[in-house]
């Protein structure tokens, strides 16, 4: 006897999973979900894959977004703790690895989550071989490269989120002191991200119009009006909002939901991404920083050379000589 | 001497900071922040205020949004601990209240959440005189029944977020039995939001398809194909997301925007929600629960009275008996 | 010497055009530009590519799309009058064809667009092999089917946008009779797109309820309240329109953009579109007509097999035979 | 007897047709038609009337749009050729107005769609006292000071659409020598929309990088590059996208859809939009004219005083005159 199914439809083909733009997002710690919600709600994958070690969190989450995928414009969530489920996936952003332990150096955490890559990179690219990796872990820099290295895609396809977050935040505070919209403040911090990430103070302008050409001392420790505030405040809000609430997870998701749209739709925006910087500004080192990058659906597409001034460029070197002691040493 | 501020931009007028579409979430907890990132991520209100008591928390969540605004058409988000922060909101949607302490009656938790309400709703209505109460915080259907008492609104300004949750989780379950879209799927669950929710099976159909009439016993105990269980998982949905990640969150969040987007559009859409059911069905108890609701910028337009099986009655009686015994008792 | 772009951008890869969504728009008569706009401003697909054989009205249309792109996500347009611009499309949406004449017969011009398509759809699936093809000129029924016999493609992949047009219209009038939102009201349109289109009264419903179980002669010529005047409306739209001003394009564009977002997010959603439907509700012929279909990446997915009246089921044979009719002499 | 509405649905309160968000567009010519869709399409307002004389041409658009709003999240359309319907609008885009006759002076045009203005600024503040009014019919710098004195509003309250769509075409035509998205290139032209328009090369800058700083000839007559071309392609867009499609449509619509965002979500956007430039860069005359400005809920907020090079300035006060020498003989 038939079942209802069988007697509603009547199959015309068998329908398939894989879409077009599926996303795989590695880690479903409040980064992880951040992330994928953040896709979700705003259309920017109508297919997101859940991929992590803990069973029960993954399903809950799992559960918890199909729920509500009548309001995501009928997206599909999946979950698992197999690799598999991400194939073909054309981007897989990761944002899994450990956190610092009381008495761990810097180095021996950066090993450890290296070792965690190790059990997660060659699996993503084994199953989309032509995926792009989007790193979100930190130090996001370092295993930035490491993911490059393990991977063995073009740099092109191994993008580090950088400091996009950190220039948002850079261009929200500046926004917030003139009173006007933070889109409309065209400001680039670049480097590391973290405690050496480079203020570009000297490209920052509204309307074309430079900071700098009102007044010279913006952002150097001369200037009266203490712009350079802006910048500490930038460092140190990851910071502050970790101790506020226990975790960032809002604007970093909503970062990676937007370099993942500026890659999916090939739009060759430029967004300052973590990327191999060997060449540029003179840097000779085989290191990952944050340069504005165009990102189409191939990942990077070109690197925009700005004109630092020396200190800027002196800060990045500072920021490359950083990275090349944290990576010598490292196994890979 | 005058700032760079001053020399780059001259004041027209004063800016003001309320927009035309402005929602206070009150309650940062995973709920309400759920309900505010959904908000804010779909573009449903450019202006949305944060209200708890919670101060670094509160702070917390309001800088970690802020910081991605850039991303968010440069939405406003706003905090405080003062209702205050909240005037002129379009719609207040409320997600505060305490959990069930261990050996807490049923009663007590609804009691302690009267107490919590009586020092939120009253404030709400001071500073938005002519706003939405959209109450979230459980047991849904009485709290929204003590918020349309302490407010003094008219009954169409106070509506429970409801069944539109579990009719969303019902959509879902058959759409994936189907191999179909969830939106594709019109089916609705009314009554109580929890263990006594009534499935409207008589009404499920696909393209206007009954599943009734291709066969009769669908949901019922007779059921070969057992479309029951769909209705037992809608109900413990909750708890097996509670069980798995420790709360439910996004989709009771995307329900929330959705209904948020129905008011503030005036789009007349229908979606179950909580609402005084004194006169349908033969209810004749002043009690609040879930039927299908028209939604308009004025709240709830209109009812729809759906044709129910004597069976589906009788289980909605029994939701408005219990509710009647809840709320009996209870100091408001 | 090197040039400012040389200066300013470092290539890391050749930037490719072709992205995952790309969609082809052949026509760019109001129809044809009404699919492209409703699908750029909609954000459904970053990639467009308008074909014509009018050269300067393509260029024209082109440059008017393009100078909006900073307010279309930075989606990508392109014009062309060689089908060679369409490769690696996912979907072909035909808009092309010609208007009746003075004097001529519905067949001579039926053969005459069959002619048109001989031009088109063979070059369309040569650069495409793997495309989906949405037929839009009318008449519609018959082109489709013409298009899948000149494609060689399985009949999921050649798609008309028959009656989800004349249901979205339907859904409009009883929603406006009964002020609420038209996405409230389920009712479908099916058969022909046109005079003898058959409008599923026996299924309409609002929250689960059937307007013929409040009043079982809604939809026939007993029904006091004459509610099958809106299956008239329906009918004498596009003539309606047509004679206020001109054409039709918006309805119609974004109904197309409504299948092309079902297809490319792979949603199972239901729409009624044409398709081959020998082998259900008893029609024998190899003709196309409207029925809902869940649509997905491959096109259709599956067909739901309402269950029709005597009198619908009649109606719809009636548009069958007419089909039949219609096709039987065409060269194809 | 009841009705069956009357039996559907029990009415809690009398809906309202106002939303929060109501747009008027007076004229339903291409550019109006393109404004008003645009509007829709992207979810900017629920609520859009349009307004005109041409009682067919009107009410054909009207239907056009309303049978598509199931596919605009039910957004309410309406027309009418009485003011009266404009009732309540937060904002009114005027595209109506007379084309040039053959022989015709410009002065003459002029003071024809000042007759024509005269007809409509005073009915729409009468029926929105509190509006704000978008210009955009040509010459769009003299409507607007016409406009603005038409209507008593408030300075801040009448805005030109200006050089914000020359801006865009700026962006494009940059971003493609470029192969960049448009939205990464930071370009402003101010002054008249139209051929004296004023391309501010000096700030044109890629991520802060500003290409006077590689190349200080760029946009000079020296320029080997010859950049300055581009400028001269924006000027010659307008007419040859109306060579070549009979009339400019898309793009002036999304430009004014998104000048309505930034103000209706009161997000501080910059955009350069025309506006009473008296007292800004030395111009002393009481003349409309674009220059980058901040928008809020009312309107422009503030102006963004940019420096100008000698030459920039030069050209802003050869604007400036014009305008002056073609408003003074007008009669308003």
């Amino acid at each position: 006897m038939s079942t209802i199914k069988e007697k509603l439809f009547t199959s015309i083909i068998e329908s398939t999973n894989a879409g077009n733009d599926k996303v795989t997002v590695v880690g479903v710690g409040q980064v992880g979900l951040a992330c994928a919600f953040s896709i979700l709600s705003k259309k920017i994958s109508s297919d997101v894959v859940l991929i992590d070690v803990l069973k029960d969190k993954l399903k809950g989450e799992m559960l918890d977004l199909q729920h509500g995928s009548s309001f995501l414009e009928n997206a599909k969530v999946n979950a698992s703790t197999d690799f598999a489920a991400s194939a073909g996936s054309k981007i897989c952003i990761v944002t899994a690895g450990a956190r610092q332990r009381e008495g761990e150096t810097r180095l021996d955490l950066v090993q450890r989550n290296t070792e965690i890559f190790k059990g997660i990179i060659p699996k993503l690219v084994q199953h989309s071989p032509n995926t792009i990796l989007l790193i979100v872990s930190n130090p996001v820099d370092i295993l930035t490269y490491v993911a490059w290295k393990l991977s063995g895609l073009p740099k092109n396809r191994v993008i580090g989120s950088g400091t996009h977050l950190d220039s948002a935040r850079f261009r929200f505070l500046i926004a917030q002191k003139f009173n006007i919209a933070p889109t409309s403040v065209h400001s680039w911090i670049i480097g590391e991200h973290g405690d050496t990430s480079v203020p570009v103070w000297s490209g920052v302008n509204i309307a074309g119009v430079r900071l700098r050409d009102i007044d010279p001392t913006v952002g150097t420790e001369c200037d009266q009006e203490k712009w350079n505030e802006i910048h500490k405040q930038v460092i140190s809000s990851a910071y502050e909002v970790i101790k506020l609430k226990g975790y960032t997870s809002w604007a970093i998701g909503l970062a990676c939901a937007n370099l993942t749209s500026a890659i999916l739709r090939n739009s060759n925006q430029i967004h300052a991404v973590s990327t191999l910087v060997c060449g540029f500004h003179g840097i000779e080192h085989e290191v990952f920083l944050s340069l504005p990058c165009s990102l189409c659906i191939d990942g990077i597409a070109c690197v925009v050379e700005q004109s630092l001034t020396c200190e800027e460029r002196q800060m990045l070197h500072t920021s490359a000589n950083t990275m090349t002691n944290s990576i010598k040493n490292l196994k890979i």
